[in-house]
């Protein structure tokens, strides 16, 4: 069966998002965001449902702030229907210095070749694993 | 596209474990776990990976005691692949009295016509929605 496009544009999006974790650049991922972009986050200041490609913008950088070192992803499952994609990974590096580790599931919605929301979804309380 | 096997057997364990979020009936939803079924839970004393049948029985019977006026589900979404399907949601309802809501992922691994693996991911910490 061929690759559905949201898949295909989602796991685009998902190496680009990883490199901003890694590396703390983000630029390409936020191309790849509509201008009307939202996002979800579970906890801390962005709690909630935030709006717009600028508070992606700051709200990337916070998080290469707190993850100055990087942040470090192993993927485990790749889920899609026609508009969304779903990623389950873990993650590990030092938060503000002090060891760090996570199992996430992030959700893509794609229209056209550009992501317009993101949904975070936490599977540890991020204190162990 | 016909919908796939996974899909069609993770929907039909959906509806049987919001009936069990919804009434506190659990063995419907029991019967379609795999004996070395596992699950990992985010948070509370069953943090982390969690195995077996039985295991899940008592998980299921304590989620139904903190909520025991019924945990209702509005579902946002459903993505799939060839093992494991994700449904988004959000729930509501009383946790041991006290107002309650949150937006969670659970991801369904299926094998043949059973459930071998669930995972809970948190959207908010249940504080606020």
């Amino acid at each position: 069966m061929a690759e559905s496009k949201s898949l295909e544009i989602g796991k685009k999006a998902f190496k680009k998002f990883t490199h901003g974790l890694e590396t703390g650049e983000w630029e390409a991922f936020l191309e790849m965001l509509t201008d009307d972009f939202t996002f979800w986050f579970p906890t801390g200041q962005y709690h909630g449902l935030n709006q717009g490609k600028e508070k992606a913008r700051e709200f990337f950088r916070f998080v290469s702030e707190a993850f100055s070192e990087g942040l470090f992803i192993s993927l485990d499952n790749i889920v899609s229907n026609e508009k969304t994609v779903i990623f389950e990974f873990r993650d590990e590096g030092l938060f503000r210095g002090v060891p760090y580790k996570n199992r996430v599931a992030i959700a893509f919605d794609v229209r056209g070749d550009k992501i317009c929301a993101y949904r975070e979804y936490y599977g540890s309380d991020g204190k162990s694993n």
